[in-house]
């Protein structure tokens, strides 16, 4: 039986942000510094280890970062504020408001604040809609924009593809189907996305040429419910308890990796696949935001 | 052999202008009286019968019709000044812009400038984003909003069904997907969107439990192409020539209505079907945007 070819995500990632650190190094002779405001409310866990990875590699490619954190009980008015100014402030190019957000915050209400200009997480009513428009001078959220760039880089035929996506999440799933089903370069596919209510999600699983799982089950997608010689995209990140783990659990995606692997064609690894990408994206996005403000 | 029942769109927009009408007048009680301002560049002939359509249904449900028709040679600054104006005009509270614009003026430039809470036709990318993100704050085009309301009001279960889109058009196709894949009462659906570009449409369309033809080409979807019971909607406008008719030309379907309707178990006419209810919507959100803009 032979093997899927490996995706590999941190290589493919590392290789854009190598670019990312040439454009900052470019932009920096036009005497711009591209800057990116976290803001990080209560003390998730979680949210704190992400933050980190992503300050670290800020401070890697040359941009300049910095965290706001703000208390748990931070009220909207107060959250809100902070935005204003982010927004106003000219040395701050890219705005990221971790989540998850501390209930009562309402999350809608929060990203539609970041100014579509420094929306590089692209959450923003105003970018998403251009996003499905197929407006390319909009933000692309960071997780499926680098899903697709790791397609494109693997070499994968999405022109007329059969696209199934597990999993209708705004950050995910539903931009997701909308990078792929555009009329564009890289795209042309015909997608169909699944979800909690759909009847025979296996068989619509085993027609894709590309199955891309971010319906957050572990181990969801098994290798009789995948096309022989598909391409798999496994973007779960799922906490199943493990005593023998630190911290008492471990991370799994959506897809079990060792059966699939022996039908797919191509296969991302978890970790190793879509999280680097996800940071790369940011990184690219917010470069890309403070060359877009220097123009404007 | 069985025939399908015919869902009648006149009929079902009747129902919905009449609520509409109960509605102009419950606000007029409270001193609102909507009003919608028609912008038509150039002499279009398609374009003055719909605007013409327009005006006359508000007319009859008591709302309030501007038409400003400008020369085909407008500009884009002039265009957008006259948008400017009625954004800031309080006694406008929808703003439809007809399509097509003659070129070179560019569609998604103008429909942006079109204030979100005046969007009548939700085209704006803070809609298409809101639609998308499943805030029910927004405005839905007018076009998939009345496939959707006759869906509902011919009693179509949508949870869980497989619904297949043809055409990925941004007036009909990408929000009709936009508004069956929600986690929302009447929506639940597994979407599939095809186009020009998918390899097996007939196969995708004999899966379907609703089809939904939007894709521009006369005739398309054959009896062949149709799952026995399947709902079949009908949203094509094409103009096919013929010497016989009026104008030298007759208005077709996307769908081969005598051949589907005998293998379909419901099935919109066309006429008489999609088009009604697209003008229906367009009164119901002006209604809706006088409403909101009294509270706001």
């Amino acid at each position: 039986m032979t093997s899927a070819e490996i995706i590999d995500g941190r290589a493919i990632a590392e290789q854009i942000n190598g670019e990312t650190m040439a454009r900052v190094r470019e932009i920096g002779r036009q005497g711009i510094e591209p800057g990116l405001a976290f803001v990080r409310v209560g003390e998730d866990a979680a949210s704190k280890v992400y933050v980190g990875m992503k300050e670290r590699m800020c401070a890697r490619l040359g941009i300049k970062s910095a965290t706001h954190v703000l208390p748990a009980a931070t009220s909207e008015a107060e959250l809100l504020g902070l935005l204003a100014q982010l927004n106003a402030d000219s040395r701050t190019h890219g705005i990221l408001v971790q989540a998850p957000l501390p209930p009562p915050l309402d999350p809608a209400k929060i990203f539609a604040a970041v100014s579509p200009a420094k929306d590089v997480d692209g959450f923003n009513p105003v970018n998403v809609g251009k996003l499905m428009l197929g407006d390319p001078g909009g933000f692309v959220p960071c997780t499926p924009a680098g899903v697709h760039e790791l397609l494109i880089r693997s070499r994968v035929e999405m022109a007329g593809a059969e696209v199934v996506v597990l999993g209708r999440g705004n950050i995910v799933g539903k931009p997701m189907i909308a990078i792929l089903l555009q009329k564009a370069p890289h795209a042309n596919a015909t997608v169909t996305l699944c979800h909690s209510q759909t009847r025979d999600i296996a068989g619509h699983c085993r027609r894709a040429d590309i199955l891309i799982a971010a319906i957050g089950v572990a181990k969801f997608v098994r290798p009789d419910m995948v096309k022989p010689g598909a391409v798999v995209v496994d973007v779960g990140v799922n906490r199943v308890s493990d005593p023998a783990a630190k911290g008492g659990y471990r991370l799994v995606g959506d897809v079990d990796f060792e059966g699939v692997r022996k039908v797919a064609g191509k296969i991302t690894p978890n970790p190793g696949g879509v999280g680097p990408m996800t940071i790369a994206m940011l990184m690219r996005n917010t470069v890309r935001a403070a060359a877009m403000a220097a123009r404007s």
